[in-house]
């Protein structure tokens, strides 16, 4: 599991006075930074090998913008050239929203999908979530 | 089914130089203007009655600056508290993303989901997504 | 003049029930999109010959969601290789907020400015503000 | 001085393959957080007493997704209602941006400004920019 613990920002409110739904998009984002270094270790842009084909996000409760929150991230399956990430967004020690990712392994010359190097699915491997316990 | 076109922003584009996949959640968001409207026509933010539960966003094609994007909302299924809508972001005639969003009618103050009322029901139920032909 | 007019989108709001300032910066990037079609009129991204050197907004009024805006843009000043424009954020027959952004005619290989074309200037000099009525 | 550190998000970069300028304006405003709890300890948001009157930011070199940014705020000028913060954005050891806002006291019931209080004057006055060594 990987973690990113960051303030809220007060344009990340909205009119209801929580946070924006839109900004959990973003925040999960931020959480895979980890995930995108496994692929590009100096995170250089130039043949960046990843797309996003879909992103499932669940509101539990509300966020607001008095306490930091945390984004935690794990993955959920590796598959030939895709992968799917769990990820979890805290504040005071509730789980507030969850988000399930599925990103594409990706060549972005010839629009097509990559077959995922072994050593990258044996380091995404360490980081399975532990679904016994759910 | 409703629609609403806009140009894309510089800033909604990303490193990749596509659609940054985040901006989709605000673009959904700005088509359910229509759907806020039949709730509170004035849209007056004082008594807010609805609350996002989920979305789930699936990215078929990149989207690009260049061109001007549409996004469709169709209402999915009505439910006693809450209702369903599925949006479609198109762009050059093609369709490059679609969501599928869960609202619930909801009360702030106390923290619940209400019924929603009858007359709403209605007039969510006249735009009905058409599966028939999908 | 150039003149873009939308919509408010609810997650441009923040927790004060009016539009974020943060929004502003990105709604005069929108209004200057028909000045960017004066140097790439196809919009390609490959050789974007524009960089931004400062902004400053001047917020006069506050913004609410429930009415569109228009941001009106203007040329102030075109000098060799740097120009000025000036916008206006207008709600309700009323100006709201005030920008003035300095861009820079900019070659990102090599990192300097570069001076700006004469047929540009002269298309630029065909929007300047009329500042004998201000 | 108050600093404030983060990681880039990916979707605060643009097309141009570098932070987007209008990324800056959220984050001078998070690097404004303290400022606000010195008006607001606990950041309850009911009876908000500061609007923002401008901010002008002037970009000095392109910030990259790569590396962590910090936002560094000092207080500028305390009026009696009013009062200058200067921020700077640095990354690698290098200022990339320069920020100064002017906020106000404010009463959003009767939308006037307000003195500031004599015991945040002081609180604000122990963050004054030494401008004898710039």
């Amino acid at each position: 599991m990987f973690t990113e613990t960051f303030a809220v920002r007060f344009y990340e409110t909205d009119a209801l006075q929580h946070v924006s739904n839109t900004a959990l998009a973003g925040w999960f984002e931020a959480g895979r930074q980890p995930i995108f270094k496994m692929f590009v270790p100096d995170m250089n842009l130039d043949n960046w090998p990843l797309i996003i084909a879909s992103y499932k996000i669940d509101f539990l409760a509300q966020i607001y913008l008095q306490h930091e929150v945390t984004i935690k991230t794990w993955v959920k399956r590796v598959g030939n050239s895709s992968f799917e990430l769990h990820q979890e967004c805290w504040q005071q020690e509730q789980v507030k929203s969850r988000g399930v990712t599925t990103m594409v392994h990706f060549d972005y010359a010839s629009e097509r999908s990559v077959a995922i190097p072994e050593h990258i699915k044996e380091a995404l491997g360490k980081h399975l979530l532990d679904t016994s316990s759910m």
